[in-house]
């Protein structure tokens, strides 16, 4: 079936990749599987010269153990393609750094050395002049990185939403089908290995805010760090919290938020749980599945839908940018890098403008509900519904579910405090969760 | 807020645009409007040397007098770039090749065109060493082309379905929501704008087939002509059909669908209606949008959504590709080009693998089921539901809906015209419609 094109035989690109965990092993086998297809499609041959690894005498099933080693620096010394799959910060950002300085490209999937040092590894990539790629880095096999940075790069991003972690959005789709609290449903992730045993930088928001740096600075031609990011992780959500927005139409999720506020000039980055309408293209992501969307001022309204994690799905991604570096190699080129022209300031989330949906346990009495309101009026926070419904099993107490419009973030939050001092009105704990997408 | 980098100032690249429609207007307007954007963007300037139209003396509003011109071919000689944004196969054709000839690296949106020259385009730029980019002549500004062409590069596409024309989506979906008949629904899109005069290549397929040749080409590495696309349009899809569909959980809509068949040794092509499970991706997209879902053997399941065709969206992936094709030339060189290397022929529709439901009104009689059954089982057409529903209106008939597990197409049409010559069982028309994405 396949007749690869007659091509000059120039000698292959040695690819060395650092790693063989997770997306690691899956790219050996992928390197390894279909050679004539990566040469057909490259222009020239692809050689995988060895694979990094701390235990070098492990068995690795369908690996040749004479590829394996544990001295990784000398191994991306030796390559004209360098595939970082280790993770975390060191070793792997010196191990880029030399690679780079040596001439070599690198594809790497490794979000959080992006989130903590893009600008050095892009500025070390264009000094050099190769390629830095990583596709990989945000939203696993789904195409985001490049429409960013290329698609769309005539266009005008405004806004960028994400369900850009699997782990986090199982556990809320768990609380919303089966109706589980938040512990049961991160038990049930972690038995199914949706969830790792430290489930910490999932739960927290830490992953979802170093992609949100990753999406924030493509899509905004800035530089944010995953430092930079508001964060605030699902583990406060409440079974409630998700009934609540079930009756209003509505499905709680963790997105990562990039937008422009103050008229372009600052850009706001954050991570939150939200309340998204039922009918909004994330509401319907399920699952582990991942999803980015994309308004753009011409574009208009674009989704990226698809699997955000998992060793077969990154490594997809991983090969998609090591044909695209090794192509551009072959042609003594190299592709677009991020250009950080604008320079935009990290907004505070004080700054951050959205909805929000309060839930006030109040007196059930003539004028609370005037008080209420004038409390909000007074922050210059706008309402858009109220709805009043008794509590059973309290008698003389109501819950006010109020929905406000869009306003300053830091603006809702005093309102809060300010509702919170104030006993006459407010009996009980307020509520609150932002909205998006409406 | 933008503080362009210091750069090298070299004479700016010359854009000649060809057309100044629905898509070429707003082209010329995001070429004008933001040129320091563009500039830190590309690395260098973009001038707009020229607007090629049939009729120069014409008014556009927004558009200098002295940019526009009738004569497209000494427009097209004096480029860098050219936009070709005219349709159609003459003079597109021509006017690109000599561009090409000429050294000009090229932007097109004209699906049109690629569907029936897309190798003799593509193999002319090759020579030249320049640029054919044309991510606009697929849904619109949904990252499609990029997509297929580099992210998914080192994976192995096994199905593309897409739902690729707007008016088709705009009218199904009046109908399932509606109730109304495909000709009201017709009509209401006429009147909305939704659907030209002459809505011809839209409810036909034409525009369908001539972009799942594209996609086709792309995701199988091979060369597949527009004429070569199976095509049926949604002209004879009734109410009743969507009623039908939506009782059993499904929704109808006009697929472009591009899959290997026979081992993958060969691909299948074909733009018809279909049924789709109602909690498959494709069947939430609603109105004018356009998706296409990707499957792959290591990335998964993928899904790309948003405005299939409109003047900004269509010129958005424009300027993404010239941004594009334009920091290619500024450092000599030039972007992916498609790798027909496998040479896959396109399989008749007779040999696609598809699962159908039929609708057949019979003989309410012991023996008939037993009947119906069996003239499917001697075409190896597996039957993986039947439901049996009494007709009101007509005393002693009953109506089989029949879902079929995956089976040879033309063994279906086989099963068909055989038991429409048996008037013992089968008493009225058989209504039958392929079903995707189970």
């Amino acid at each position: 079936m396949i007749s690869p094109m007659d091509l000059p035989v120039p000698a292959p690109l040695r690819v060395a990749l650092l790693g063989c965990g997770v997306v690691g092993s899956q790219v050996a086998r992928l390197l390894l599987e279909s050679p004539r297809d990566l040469e057909a499609r490259t222009g020239r041959r692809l050689a995988l010269v060895g694979i990094g690894v701390r235990h070098p005498k492990a068995e690795r099933p369908g690996i040749d153990p004479a590829l394996l080693t544990g001295d990784l620096a000398a191994l991306a010394a030796g390559a004209d393609i360098v595939v970082e799959a280790i993770g975390g910060i060191e070793p792997a950002r010196s191990l880029i750094l030399a690679a780079i300085a040596a001439g070599a490209s690198v594809v790497t999937a490794n979000k959080e050395l992006l989130a903590a040092c893009g600008p050095e590894l892009n500025a070390a990539a264009q000094k050099a002049g190769v390629d830095l790629y990583f596709e990989a880095a945000v939203a696993g096999a789904i195409p985001i990185v490049r429409p960013l940075r290329e698609s769309l790069v005539g266009d005008e991003i405004t806004t960028v939403m994400g369900i850009v972690n699997g782990t986090t959005n199982y556990i809320l789709d768990q609380m919303t089908t089966d109706g589980l609290s938040f512990s049961a449903a991160l038990v049930q992730a972690q038995a199914l290995g949706f969830a790792e045993a430290d489930p910490t930088a999932d739960i927290d928001g830490y992953d979802a805010a170093a992609k949100a740096s990753i999406i924030a600075s493509l899509a905004f031609h800035t530089e944010v760090a995953g430092a930079d990011v508001h964060r605030e992780g699902i583990a406060a959500v409440t079974d409630e919290d998700i009934k609540a927005a079930a009756s209003l139409g509505y499905v709680v999720k963790l997105l990562a938020v990039a937008t422009l506020v103050g008229g372009g000039e600052r850009v706001s980055v954050r991570v939150h749980p939200a309340m998204v309408p039922a009918d909004h293209p994330l509401a319907m992501v399920r699952g582990g599945y991942n999803a980015v969307f994309v308004e753009s001022r011409n574009a208009g309204r674009l989704m990226f839908l698809g699997p955000g994690a998992g060793g077969a799905p990154t490594a997809s991604a991983v090969m998609g940018d090591l044909v695209t570096v090794a192509r551009n190699r072959n042609r003594g080129t190299y592709g677009p890098a991020p250009t950080p022209y604008t320079h935009r300031p990290v907004a505070p989330i004080a700054d951050a403008v959205t909805s929000y949906y309060l839930s006030l346990p109040v007196h059930d009495a003539p004028g609370v509900l005037a008080k209420v309101a004038s409390v909000f009026a007074s922050h210059d926070v706008s309402i858009a519904a109220v709805r009043q419904t008794q509590l059973p099993d309290q008698p003389g107490a109501a819950l006010l579910g109020i929905m406000t419009h869009a306003a300053r973030d830091g603006e809702v939050h005093d309102t809060i405090a300010e509702l919170k001092t104030d006993g006459r009105a407010v009996i009980g704990q307020i509520r609150h969760m932002r909205v998006e997408g409406v």
